[in-house]
């Protein structure tokens, strides 16, 4: 008999929560607002419970996270400050819980039916109202001290031509501070989604991800980069990024990956807005 | 009998070659002028011939260089384009070759015998003629695409306080440019090593490391950053730049280590000028 994974999609605003054997079996899915822990915890063992079997349990969470103690540690988010979120469903499913980063469940999501199929080392990198990234090395996740912040990177910001100062509340303008959704509606007076594609606001997002991508694959020459998130949704926003990426990277970077099939080296999701909820099943399947 | 490794550090100006059981154990050790590939790898064969036994190979080359040819490949160092180096050693020996980046090597070293025992993810970057990086995630070496180019990363540059234009032909003011050993010296007119500890280049040399280190930290969640290279001779540079990653990170990563422990998280290699070779020798040991 099929085993059956359910997937945990924590987010700030809403849980997605999903359960069945594979991308193409669902047998079932819920979507609950995030209001407390208590409240928002307990829906999603009323979900899992309500199901005759559930063999495993995967969780992709906002964070920050700790991977050893399946807590979310020093978030922002009003109630939710060191919350014990894999604890309190493996104890109440009496299930194996695995436990990873929003990010990173994508990135398997993607490796296991999406765009990274076949490739042991991509990053999966979402830019919406913040901006985090997971991905791969040598076909394992990337966890490290404790895990990536690949947003918070810092990139040349020239000032004249850009008087923004960003919006990230620890580093003003890093990539999250410069790029993320609430950035761009603060630099131009309108959300991200009103503005037109041929407004400036475009070439400019698509430098800083473009700066973004370079320092990302300088770091850990991955196989692939893949774009997800809200922003990305702005369909001009891709090839920008793709073109301006090659042109940072100057030749550099000796691969025709990049030289000569860039359109192939960043990409966006295949999973599209079901990737964070399918990357936590995969999780489930990768214990 | 305890296997006999040799370790060939390959570089742009010199080949250092040994050979042993380990780092406490070195039976034999030379020193080779690097001038053409025929007359150095000729040396080097007659070098490893000389000996009664030798079980395996690790070389740790300069770049770029293909990890599945065993080629240097578009290095700009005369007549050595597209050079066989591990295969005309393996056809010469008949014995096992591995073959990396010099830094990847020196990390491998770090990880076998100094600052990186017992870690699974870290990274050793070398500031010295070039910026290069090396390193480890979940205990195997970092490769993906190409390798890593973690010196060639875009970092914010304030041209007011620092009008010089960085030195790298491909990027002109990424970190290479802006902090490799030749960058200093045109930028103040001195060589790095005749500047006094109380000079100012120290505190904008640290400020360019300390940014590519929380970009790295951002990237990679390394345990442990290893800088390594001839301008890290400099003994007033490390403080510096551990001061200014802490304060660049401002918090942001949630860890001991950093907020605690930066003089350990940011540290110097403990094998010194022998890194290199030593590191090769872990190459042919990890076999």
């Amino acid at each position: 008999m099929a085993k059956i994974f359910a997937g945990i999609e924590a987010g700030g605003t809403k849980f997605n929560c999903a359960l069945g054997t594979g991308p193409d079996d669902l047998r079932a899915e819920t979507r609950l607002a995030t209001t407390t822990p208590d409240e928002t915890i307990g829906a999603v063992i009323e979900f899992l419970r309500a199901h005759a079997r559930v063999d495993a349990i995967g969780i992709g969470s906002f964070g920050p996270i700790d991977l050893r103690t399946g807590f979310i540690t020093t978030t922002p988010k009003p109630g939710w400050r060191n919350t014990d979120l894999a604890g309190a469903i493996r104890r109440a499913l009496n299930v194996p819980v695995a436990f990873d980063t929003d990010v990173n469940a994508a990135a398997l999501g993607e490796h296991a039916w999406g765009a990274a199929r076949d490739l042991t080392d991509f990053i999966y990198v979402t830019i919406g109202t913040g901006i985090g990234g997971g991905g791969m090395v040598n076909g394992k996740l990337l966890h490290g001290l404790v895990h990536p912040e690949m947003g918070h990177i810092r990139l040349p910001h020239d000032w004249q031509a850009d008087p923004f100062p960003g919006s990230c509340p620890f580093h003003g303008d890093c990539l999250e501070g410069l790029a993320n959704g609430p950035a761009l509606e603060k630099r131009w007076g309108h959300r991200a989604e009103t503005l037109p594609p041929d407004h400036p606001a475009w070439k400019l997002q698509a430098r800083y991800l473009a700066l973004a991508c370079a320092n990302w694959a300088c770091t850990l020459s991955p196989q692939r980069i893949i774009l997800g998130g809200g922003v990305m949704m702005q369909a001009q926003l891709l090839p920008l990024v793709q073109q301006q990426t090659r042109e940072i990277l100057n030749g550099y970077l000796q691969s025709p990956e990049i030289s000569e099939r860039i359109a192939e080296y960043i990409v966006v999701p295949q999973l599209g807005a079901r990737a964070g909820v399918l990357g936590a099943m995969a999780l489930a399947k990768n214990l």
